[in-house]
């Protein structure tokens, strides 16, 4: 089969590999029948995660068709069309009983494309099936689907209810890339009275306009803690969200946070940041990390069938899987193509 | 009247000054009748705070009776005996509707012994006295009663609660002065597993035994983190608090956390420490900051009440008014004194 | 001044009485300028409310001018706009310490119109104004405001919050008079993926699709069980909202549930229901009831500016003051008129 | 293998059986160490529980030895010592997701002795027996560990977690029968000022005391209700746990709770109870039922291990397996013998 594979930093292929085969009774073997690329792909070529090594096939999402299970799968049948989601889940591990998939202890959490292989090629063994799919939903297309599988419940849990997004708030997002406004999509679904998207580019700033900010702020000619002062009474933001993953990125949020406000960190970020306690300290803020569980991942699907979430806003651009280096250097060339999901899908 | 009144860096006198009387009609004028010396008084005094000028009245907490109130005072009275709180809430604002007391934006907040006159005299002003003020149960002496001015409020919401402790938990404290012993005290009320102490004073940590610690640390001689690991199959601890207030043991309590634990600092910080958001970022961290609110105090009232709660444990001098500055050097040198709180009475 | 005063079951009369004086250093006098009548008006008129006695000036929602204030109001001036609240707070109780002002221990409560004169008058004495009127928002008109001194919070805290709706949900409402309609406008501020509206009179159900139920229920025609468990894969809704007030509605409501759901009363109920534990005692249900508190009003006003809330809606009639019998009459008869709310203003 | 063998209403019988066999590979067999009756057993051979066929084996709470373990099974081994839980838990389905195992969707819940064959017998099958036992701790003795399979995680979840017990809250338990004893142990992990148990028989009244209640009311002589006015000042209990399951029980419990309080009712009722909405509605109650789901056993597993909790109180009576009939008769004449629960061991 064909599959896009990781060649240390730099070097990718888009080559022919062995079919992927059913390892534990857990598996299932999926047949890819659309697949996205995340900026983390991105970040895994330039060499920054290291446990990912040569040979391995790249990608964490995918929305396909079960083609074989493992004696063990009970709830996935051969012929389901499945959402694959970029979190594993063993099921029966301290953290997984909690629903924080995200930490799973029994060899699950964030594993394809990491891991294991992943998701963009032709197939793709996914452990712990019963636990790591979910059911497609009649009508509802394989694109806007697939923005389930990380970028949406990633934005929703880590950013909006770890921030605890309640109606009326005033919420900053820190950042209008993928993630940003995944964020700003699923804060609007709590009703906040202002969303207020910072950012350095206009474009992106644009765009996140368009999913439910009322209010934009370049922060390279503008101060946000001013626009976020003059909207709240001078108090700050109720909910601030980190959505870039630098320190500069997140010592701005945590400037703008009201007293009793939440810092939401969303961001992947690759160094220490400053955190003023000094300032902080009497302020009653609470700061929030972590890696999406996908627990949410049935309550968003209930949104999408009921039109409340718009998932395919953010697929700009399609390719089909035989164009999978030229979709590469357009997601990779974002700020230049604009960017926001490109979807792969079988020709 | 006599008071300890600050002058200036290092300067401090027990003298005679003038009666209060009542500014606003919500004031009470309050007999104090014990008191005691908060570790932040000593950081007035080196000139750490700098909103306290020269003259001001120290203290800021107190059990005494109401000798004025004003007419706009409506549930407490003269010869009531009452406990004043570190916190004043003007009853109305944002904050205070929110039981936010500490943040309040009416006039209150921590303002006693800070931008008032406060309680190291024989009579304090007390406004917004309704707010303000609790009721002192029958049968609780003063001196008992006096720790839920501050400490044990402080060590109860801002590391217990804000830890969200629960029962089975392991926690860490990280400090074991009078803050980190009231965390304890408060954490023992939900009944964790283990509680670890942790500090590098062999006597604070023979201290914290008594508080509840089943589990003591000195990090000067051993690593923590070996300890927590030992006791949470390598996970981590439930719940850190920080109860010192400088980067090192903020940045321990931060790296001895399990994925999806709780940081909960008390200490009073007057720097800016490090947050390893590339560790932490993918761990599902939750970090909350906070000034005291109390409130926690009629809960605690209750505890105190029904023996749930030893707050008499936390006394371990007695002077009477005449010796004010001999307690403030005994509780100064707390290292060698094994001061952990001075009471003050009237002879 | 002109009043609508009550003299018994079935006895009213908008007559000429004295105008309210300062009672407290707490209080203020308003000038009503927009005033609306409940249905509890109604309960009250046939006998129901007791504590109602002859010579009462009714109602509990306003919004005014401040004419005059009492020399312990702090934050309330002369001149001001304000929303009169039906729930008036002493703001010192404990249960004003919690934000339940509805239990309020001080003098507080539902008191207007109930236990003293209310705002159906030129004029209301408010007792404890700061914690009981808010201040209007500059280009909102009263009329819309008024919509946020009962029947608004109502149907959000009592319902929606109480209810814990949550994105996703499917909520159930049954009753779709303006109780209902409220909690159908509040939970969608909750994105909900359903609302079903519940009801015998089809013109509240056409009402029900304008304020947000997207699936209305003819019970008199139709089981609502059914149409539930179409839309839950057979599980029941995860939240039914009571709107009615008597045992049928509230008995079909708690049938309607899934396990784990939640049932939200909002109902006046005057005769005891039967709760069926035969069946409910295994399915892990959670039933709440509430007297609104309004601790929700700030956040509401702030829905209301950033027009996430269209209050206007509830608007079916205007009169002025003179014309007061002629708006009870057609309040009264809403099945016919299909009268909501009916707003009067001073000319 | 003996079991003991339910034959129709009335009628059991300690007899030979065939010994269980894998009927799935996520099934164990586990040889039975120790057993426990349950008051559920009781009402089952009454014939109340219709689900309960002729030819089942009685018993759903067990500590035994695993024997054999389904291909499926990663978790547990041949030769673990474990727990058998009263809830069987498929891991998958929506409930199990939400960690409210007893209403497992995917054919867990609570089956063992009900739906499916039992523990009361040599060996037992457990299916889905990653999710269902839990590795028995070294130290701890297989009776202590034993009230962990249903009374405990039953007395802690439905009612001392739904009902919020809180440190300082006034509990008040309707029952002292072994479910109101484990309400009580449960309630006092979480430090409250006042246990109050109420029933009808001195001696379980005097059981309750051992267990933690410090406030015994005899309901038979005394009013409950007068007794918790007193501790509350008039308001009522903070939470009432009703632990009985009949009407009257329940129908006390919600008298005897304050404005915002909260009823758990962990009763198993057969018929329906009158609530009194008439009185409710305006209080602002919370009302909760529920199935355990034993999401806590883990928490309850380190409170065992760290003696918080002393399991072993319950156990009046001890009997080896060839005794079954003597220790039914003992157990269900319970008010005579004061049995609270028995334990059978393989001798």
């Amino acid at each position: 089969m064909r599959a896009l594979v990781y060649h240390g930093p730099g070097n990718k292929a888009w080559e022919e590999v062995p079919k992927p085969t059913l390892l534990a009774d857990t598996d299932a073997i999926v047949r890819v029948d659309a697949v996205t690329i995340c900026g983390t792909d991105l970040h895994i070529l330039k060499g920054d995660v290291p446990a990912v090594t040569d040979g391995r096939i790249l990608g964490h999402e995918a929305v396909g068709t079960v083609e074989e299970v493992g004696s063990g799968v009970k709830n996935v049948h051969v012929g389901d069309r499945v959402l694959v989601s970029c979190i594993t889940a063993c099921g029966s591990c301290r953290f997984c009983r909690e629903s924080r998939y995200g930490q799973c202890l029994g060899g699950g959490g964030w594993i394809l494309g990491h891991k294991i292989d992943g998701t963009q090629a032709d197939y793709v063994r996914v452990p712990f099936a019963d636990n790591s799919t979910y059911p497609a939903p009649v009508g509802i297309a394989d694109e806007e689907l697939l923005m389930l599988a990380d970028i949406l419940p990633t934005g929703y849990e880590v950013g909006v209810l770890n921030g605890k997004v309640a109606p009326g708030d005033v919420i900053a997002v820190v950042g209008a890339g993928p993630i940003g406004l995944s964020a700003i999509m699923g804060a609007r679904l709590y009703s906040p009275s202002h969303v207020i998207a910072i950012d350095k580019a206009d474009t992106r700033l644009e765009a996140a306009k368009q999913f439910g900010a009322d209010v934009i702020v370049n922060n390279g000619v503008q101060d946000p803690a001013e626009v976020v002062a003059e909207l709240t009474d001078g108090l700050g933001a109720d909910v601030a969200i980190e959505a870039v993953g630098v320190p500069a990125t997140f010592e701005l949020a945590a400037r703008l946070i009201r007293p009793g406000g939440r810092v939401a960190n969303v961001g992947v970020h690759g160094e220490a940041a400053t955190l003023h306690l000094e300032d902080l300290w009497i302020r009653d803020v609470t700061i929030t990390t972590g890696l999406v569980d996908t627990y949410s991942t049935p309550t968003l699907l209930k949104l999408i069938v009921s039109h409340q979430v718009d998932a395919g806003q953010f697929i700009t651009h399609h390719f089909d899987f035989g164009a999978f280096l030229e979709a590469y250097d357009v997601f990779g060339r974002a700020a230049e193509t604009g960017a926001l999901k490109v979807v792969l899908t079988r020709a």
